[in-house]
């Protein structure tokens, strides 16, 4: 890396209003050395970052952060603002356990006014502070910088139509590079990308009302047709970007790695008196050419090698094996469609796009859709199949109530990244979906541990199961105990079934259970494990397995309230066994970014908390 | 009720196929004598289904259901839909247990295509029928007819982003009454209104393109500056609804009560080779003098009296209560405001609204941001109070979470229709708040039984409990056992506490429980009653009051997977509880509508139920 002049320097956002633009234009420069540099060792994402260096310089210069809010949509695009807000020192701890967040976090600094880990919920917080400003008579700003790919969220809609109109410190600005995590999608998509590609578009606007107010000059029966309605025709012209139909003024498109001119129009965007979108165009991976032409790959990234942009390779894992096999039964199985919420690659989808074109659905960053959308496949006959993160699917609890389980049809839902999601912190891990779905009535819940297990769940969720059935799996690749064959039941037995204590898990935990369980046994802690694939509903007829036993340890990578050991401990009751049961879950906690083995060993959830368990219970 | 000519002799909609036109406006006129006949003794929605009646016999004079899927967002607008679809003879059990519901239903007809209880659902669903058909080849037409209101809903955007430009058969009908439930607001209501009151707004559009086409008249200097650009002006004329920047053509607006000019507008689109949105202006009460001048009131009512417009006074409630306790408090702290996601009435704001309008915001049916704009407003100091109902605010599941939970910052949830919401049925039974909430970290639930344990839950949620507070009341009048003085505890204990028996329960079932506990103590079954107030977080103090029983009977108005008797059964085995633990919820079930009553009774909640259900456990 290139010795740094001036970001060591800026240690609040007061340092940085010091500088001249020249000075900013080399202080963007030393921010995209330390991205590209710390990224590449901490893994991350770089190229939505690389794409907002002079956007956020010009921010903090414009406005005074913490008093004007901004605010992040989605946080993953913050790593300059935490840059320029005194975390540069910091900033390689970058993801890494007590480190910086890869998110907004407002535990972390006064300058993260939200944490914003999930997208489109920007202009909604906004508002809502802008509100309390007004109320208050704080005259500072509240700024959204908000995605084009977000704009595909329906909750910005609600914001929008809620503050249009009404206030005159609230500034959107739109970060528009054309992508969200892939190449977006949608109508919106094509719009932005129309009015990006043609300033000329509302310059001539402009021209056109002018051309309007001075058309006495053609012949009489035209003006008259014209001028009797001028009023209407007025609306039409200021109508014609989107946003004015929600209440706001729009200005743009303003080329965003130009700090002269985002200044400018920030600064007009102060001075207005009633809401602001402004329209920035940057591009994503800017400054670092394998970024800025695959920014896709340099979207969120692991480790890599700065002078060759290569990732290391890390072979299959549970997204790309779904992946496969979808793809393959779907050419077997012409009912099968996709649909992904704008995660096309992460939910390893890329090879059932290029096979099945007709059947594939980028929905855009809309999971409420995607479920009510998945329904109406399904009532005419198709079986679709939703590709979805486990944090994520939890935007759509109403429609899987509402319109899947509530109608009882089929629809299938792949939840990746279930469990812990390592260094991405508290906004992805995984830990809510077993609790919420297991709210629901009449839907099925497969929570594999490996490839082969997943694969028959899907099967059974296809042909066998009916209503709405969910197959869960983990980030990474399969972990198994060792020699351990795969099953297609609802739940399978490790060890010897007539010894006095039992394990339960499911999942990710088998393995050290399985390991754990070896372990104990050989040390004359006679021990076996009930090894749950489908997790809901629980058959009587499995928890019989286990009645018996003196003391039953339950282990889950899950919150532990309203979750499956809390109703495994249910049925129990209802058999009437009377002996221990101790659950070791994730209690009433939300879970940072760390290494995921770390976190099991936080949560004593591998092999070594396994054992420690269940010693100190049985002594 | 007049005499009923048509009516009676349409059994399907190819028996409306063969009326011309003076015979269908007879027939709408027959609908509203029915529906003003049927919901003065039943109750239901009324003002919407006056609204619709022309429009629903064009659309099945016009389309072939169930061949072509019409979808009704919402399903309370499909009354006349049931008339016309073979269930008029039925229709007098409107809403009664086992008759036909207030909303579409497919278990009921063919021709109710989804479940419509929760809105802005309908043109993601018909986008779902209608991609399935293309994958298929069919070319039956769907048609999501969808309220103004719902279009304040996130949902529908998602869905626009998603259909726009894609499919030649789907058909949008936005019924454009001006109301969702009372008076629309913000910035699309707006929009919607201007086009409303000016169609000229439309022709003119034409009329400018058609002017910019023969602009040759003009000088050569304006002709150039204009030709130059003509693809681009084009597109700002043709962009000039909003509803063509998400990729669907615009027509109307068409008088929807008028047969002819409907049968028109359907027979147009569906020649259209792209995605239609048929704008189509109603009168909300149209046909009953009393629902068109106060369409709010009509919405959806109790029983009335037809000659007078009056509904039974029926006192007051949880909703009213709640009402008054706030607008007082508010009064003394300004930093407290309150929210609905439209439904001022019916959770009891209007007098908030007339008090303190700068502290009250209806956000329209938008319930995501409602609890993203909380956090904000709550960010900056206010105490927001989102006043929801159960079932609608399990639509904000992942920003209670990720906007609130986590944030760990004060936003008050007010959750009315908490329980059984009876004839409104399946979609507005609030029998998931518990649950779901149940599953969320940092959050404090409080289920009051009496309106001053709601009044002092909601104290201590303002001014001593921190992070998310919810409080949960239900549909009705308080219901206390004679005598009952109501408590500001997590618990209370009510009867001898040395029984050998315990009932546990909370909110309306307390009572039953407490006269349960004095009828069975009188024939000497000694059984006391733990009331909880607050319900989660459990504290384990509460718990060791009852450790020490011989049996345990849970009752909980709530689906019983992931509730609060669950996770109350894992307290007990934490502290080494050994006895009887019987849980009574419901269980893995949707609740169709009945008489709330019976439901407790069906579902053995009330005092028999509860009396059965000890007798038989402990004999």
């Amino acid at each position: 890396m290139k010795d740094l002049n001036i970001l060591p320097g800026i240690n609040s956002p007061s340092d940085l209003k010091k500088l001249d633009d020249g000075k900013l234009i080399e202080l963007s420069a030393e921010i995209r050395e330390v991205l590209i540099d710390t990224v590449s060792r901490n893994g991350g994402h770089l190229a939505s970052n690389l794409g907002v260096a002079e956007l956020t310089i010009a921010l903090h210069k414009c406005f005074n952060s913490p008093e004007d809010k901004i605010i992040w949509d989605v946080g993953h695009q913050s790593y300059v603002h935490k840059l320029l807000t005194g975390r540069y020192r910091q900033f390689q701890t970058l993801r890494t356990e007590n480190g910086i967040s890869g998110f907004s976090r407002p535990t972390e600094s006064e300058h993260d006014i939200f944490f914003g880990g999930h997208g489109s919920t920007s202009v909604s917080a906004a508002y809502g502070i802008d509100r309390a400003n007004a109320i208050k008579g704080n005259k500072n700003y509240t700024v959204a910088v908000i995605g084009d790919g977000a704009f595909t969220g329906g909750m910005v809609y609600e914001a929008l139509n809620n503050a249009g109109g009404k206030s005159s410190r609230l500034i959107v600005i739109l970060n528009n590079n054309e992508m969200s995590i892939s190449k977006n999608v949608g109508q919106i998509a094509a719009y932005f990308a129309a009015i990006r590609a043609n300033p000329a578009y509302f310059r001539l606007k402009a021209k056109t009302e002018n051309i309007i107010n001075h058309i006495p000059l053609i012949g009489k029966k035209l003006s008259t047709a014209i001028f009797r309605t001028k009023t209407i025709l007025k609306n039409i012209i200021y109508g014609s970007s989107m946003f004015e139909y929600f209440g706001f003024r729009y200005m743009g498109p303003i080329d965003g790695h130009d700090i002269k001119h985002l200044r400018a129009a920030m600064e007009g965007a102060k001075m207005a008196n009633y809401p602001i979108l402004l329209h920035v165009k940057t591009v994503k991976g800017k400054g670092y050419p394998y970024a800025e032409n695959d920014p896709t790959s340099f979207h969120g990234i692991s480790k890599f090698d700065i002078d060759t942009g290569e990732p290391i390779i890390e072979g299959t894992n549970f997204s790309l094996e779904f992946g496969m096999f979808l793809t393959e039964i779907a050419s077997k199985d012409r009912r099968i469609c996709s649909i992904t919420a704008a995660m096309e690659v992460g939910t390893g989808l890329t090879g059932f796009k290029a096979a099945h074109p007709d059947r594939f659905f980028d929905v855009g960053i809309a999971e409420e859709h995607a479920v009510t959308f998945a329904s109406g496949l399904a009532k005419a006959g198709m079986i679709p199949v939703f590709c979805v993160y486990s944090a994520f699917l939890q935007r759509a609890y109403d429609q899987l109530v509402h319109d899947g389980a509530l109608q009882n049809i089929k629809i299938i839902i792949a939840i990746d990244r279930a469990g812990f999601a390592g260094e991405d912190g508290e906004t992805h891990q995984g830990i809510l979906d077993v609790p919420f779905l297991n709210t629901i009535p009449n839907i099925t819940v497969y929570s594999p541990s490996a490839y082969e297990e997943m694969r028959n769940a899907f099967v059974n969720g296809f042909y066998h199961d009916g209503g709405v059935v969910a197959v869960r799996y983990y980030r990474g690749k399969e972990e198994l105990p060792s020699g351990y064959t795969p099953v297609n039941e609802a739940f399978d037995i490790y060890g010897d079934k007539n010894s006095k204590y039992v394990i339960i898990t499911y999942g990710r935990i088998f393995k050290f259970a399985a390991e754990a369980a070896n372990e104990l046994t050989s040390r004359d802690v006679k021990i076996f494990v009930l090894k749950l694939n489908k997790i809901k509903p629980i058959d009587k007829n499995t928890v019989k397995n286990i009645v018996n036993c003196d003391k039953i340890f339950f282990f889950e990578e899950g919150e532990r309230s309203g979750g499956v050991g809390e109703s495994f401990r249910m049925i129990l009751s209802e058999l009437n066994y009377k002996g221990d049961y101790v659950l070791t879950a994730i209690d009433n906690a939300f879970v940072p970014h760390a290494d995921t083995y770390a976190l099991l060993n936080r949560y004593k959830l591998d092999f070594d908390g396994i054992c420690e368990t269940v010693i100190k219970n049985i002594t």
